[in-house]
């Protein structure tokens, strides 16, 4: 279980976090914008917003459209976008393992009820969220 | 300024993140649930949710109620509670440390619109906040 979720605020208009970072990976995978958003359950004005925001953030594009193929073109990462997510995803490993060792000691204090799955993911989503 | 903001998920249904503890402190602070809901501008009934959820979430308790004093009455934090908000602190001060070791060779390729504030504050927490 990935213990750790967390944004990462390089400008006060420039953020990286686990929903930008998904996309990214997802159209590498996919090589479409559409299947990607579709692949997350994401809608596809959605994922198009937060594309546009990584555009803005950084003097560097992170995807480019691709030429022919089916479907009729799509879209791949740059390098620099391979390296946005490769920086992401090696700094989640090693804060997965700062925060492994700080919250350790309260694993055992988790009440049963906490530890059972949510009855309405949702709700649960909604409250995590919140917090 | 702060690099990272970051939600840890110790159980399907327990989990610590920055509103949470920014609400524990602020109790810590203000001894009241009223007076730490209006410093932070949060709701009184989003700030009970959040006690009750984390309520929920352990098997001791993080609040208690006090008695007396100005207002008649309000509540502080238990020794675990102090520990939650000790915990999270610090691995904060360490993930930072590794956010910014994992990142800074991107803040160069922060556009220069991006570095400026934001023009309309709730717009740029909304898109934060869905990254």
């Amino acid at each position: 279980m990935q213990l750790v979720r967390f944004r990462i605020d390089l400008a006060p208009r420039c953020s990286l976090g686990p929903g930008k970072i998904a996309l990214l990976e997802a159209i590498a995978e996919r090589g479409s914008l559409t299947q990607a958003a579709a692949t997350l359950g994401m809608s596809y004005r959605y994922a198009w917003l937060l594309l546009e925001d990584l555009k803005h953030s950084f003097t560097a594009p992170v995807t480019r459209a691709t030429i022919g193929g089916r479907g009729g073109g799509g879209v791949e990462l740059t390098k620099f976008g391979a390296e946005l997510v490769r920086r992401y995803v090696k700094a989640r490993h090693r804060i997965d393992v700062v925060a492994r060792s700080a919250f350790a000691p309260l694993v055992k204090k988790v009440s049963t009820r906490a530890s059972r799955p949510a009855p309405d993911k949702k709700r649960a989503r909604s409250i995590k969220r919140a917090a």
